[in-house]
């Protein structure tokens, strides 16, 4: 029984590399069982989060939270308007004409995406002023002078995909300085625009969100708006679509959305209120600096790298509300 | 509706990043649109992968396959005694004295991993020939001529994790030439061994399967014994676990294994016949290229790179079979 004892407290070292959801903030590893006594224990990222104090986080501007409605429950998703504010300010626009009210999540690919919009086969939605084609927001073209000001927490580490990777806006992201570029990347969670073969062909009636192992290579080639903070097993779980790339074969295997709503349109007791750690603070630096190399009991060979979607921009319940 | 179909055309080319199971190989994005007609049409992943001839796939060893039966389905592991021979011996040993039957998937947490073993507090069973400790195989560690002459078929891109990348033995793989040492990576649908605190704490009893986005920090700290080939939606759609790291709160939220057998123990008509495809061929090379530099109507820009565990290992039933 010992050996199973150690063996659950050491499966928590398995640390979740999910998004940290709230009151879901992984265990910590003891360190009661140190061989040097005299060494201060490892913090982990879970340990240094759960310390965080109160100025380590922010709480989103509900003009930019959106609450997807499906019979499981609320997925809560952050858009990104400062990358992409003419997809961002499209989409609530959408919302606020209930246009995917009803629609369904017509897609579910295993390690890859989900899915929803119109049905194929089925003609788009009437709009008002919402627009049905847009310009492109793959990367945030900006001047020399507006990248340098533009705040962008880099990661010390290599990455294939871009030259340099971080957060912007609190977004996984990758830039670069000498195109000026920011653009958001394609980890777990990440929420984008699907779009036709030509680069203005979508406007966000059909949204995907990742459910699999970072998608990289879409990076740049499609507008990503956001991320979602809380709720991804709602559809992460879905059963997967036995069509060609994941897409349901029959209208009866579809999960309906129920509503989607921008939070600020929604009355405050129905509100999901929640915190998102900041990525700009010295508290964040010594998170990721413990996801770079972990210690504890567990751990015996520290990586020194973390990848950009190893790494959680945990969310939590704030403390008044989660003593409520 | 043209700018729907247009769209169903191009959401195919959101090329599937997951394992190309049988007859869900994606489907090809049309070159008819191209805009320069004497170009020859790009040729993605998935077409060189249909096109393969017959001598780039392989036939893996029936002592070399794992089927799990589980309500839903059967999941087909392949396992790498090459990379851990005696982890594969024990766990062998374990299935043939059917240890593994009856028991629990007890624990799925979201974006990370699948686990079965006993349920916490339950006494491990008792084994006849297997045994319940065994050195960890982290990585394999050969001497210098020895590293030499084993296969490793490099992708040519750089990795934050490992110094070189590609496949061992068809398995995706990270290797150190200076440690002279090879070893298993934690991509999606890896199957390792989950240990205590101890390295030699475990030899197989409790195994789990990488469900998200690839946790390659557990590189060189825990035993890796293959990867599923065929039915992973059979496990990555499975409800989350709401306890902490994902375990089941209660025992009837469990998926009970059937069965565990190494597929050379069972009858032939009973056997589910895969062929995998090689990674030590010039059409492998080839569909890694178009991998790199992904082309077509939809793609835009280039990564000019791909990540490890975006490389899927092509899986198909052999042709013969498929035609019966």
């Amino acid at each position: 029984m010992t050996t199973f004892s150690t063996r659950s407290a050491v499966l928590a070292a398995l640390l979740s590399t999910t998004l940290a959801s709230a009151g879901a903030i992984a265990q910590t590893p003891s360190a009661a069982a140190s061989t040097t006594p005299a060494a201060k224990p490892f913090q982990s990222y879970s340990d240094i989060v759960a310390a965080a104090p109160a100025d380590a986080w922010r709480t989103p501007d509900p003009q930019n939270i959106i609450y997807v409605e499906i019979a499981g429950g609320r997925v809560v998703i952050e858009v990104a308007p400062t990358v992409a504010p003419s997809h961002v300010a499209n989409i609530r626009a959408l919302i606020r004409e209930q246009y995917f009210d009803g629609l369904p999540i017509k897609r579910a690919q295993d390690n890859y995406v989900v899915q929803w919009g119109t049905p194929d086969g089925q003609p788009p939605r009437a709009k008002k002023a919402a627009k049905s084609n847009l310009q492109p927001e793959f990367v945030r073209k900006l001047s020399r002078s507006e990248f340098g000001a533009f705040a962008f927490d880099r990661l010390p580490d290599i990455d294939g995909y871009a030259p340099q990777v971080g957060f912007a806006g609190g977004f996984h992201a990758g830039r670069d300085p000498k195109a000026s570029e920011v653009w958001l990347a394609h980890c777990y969670g990440a929420v984008g625009v699907g779009r036709g073969n030509a680069i203005d062909s979508a406007a966000g009636e059909e949204l995907y969100v990742v459910t699999g192992h970072a998608p990289r290579h879409l990076d740049k080639n499609v507008t990503l708006i956001g991320r979602v903070l809380q709720g991804m097993p709602l559809l992460s779980s879905l059963p997967r679509g036995t069509g060609p790339l994941g897409f349901y074969d029959k209208p009866s295997q579809f999960t309906h959305i129920k509503s989607i709503r921008v939070a600020a349109d929604v009355a405050p007791p129905e509100r999901t209120d929640l915190e998102v750690i900041r990525t700009d603070t010295p508290t964040f630096q010594r998170a990721v600096e413990a996801l770079r190399n972990r210690g504890g009991d567990w751990f015996k060979v520290p990586a020194g790298h973390v990848e950009l979607c190893n790494v959680p921009i945990a969310v939590r319940v704030p403390p008044v509300k989660a003593m409520k």
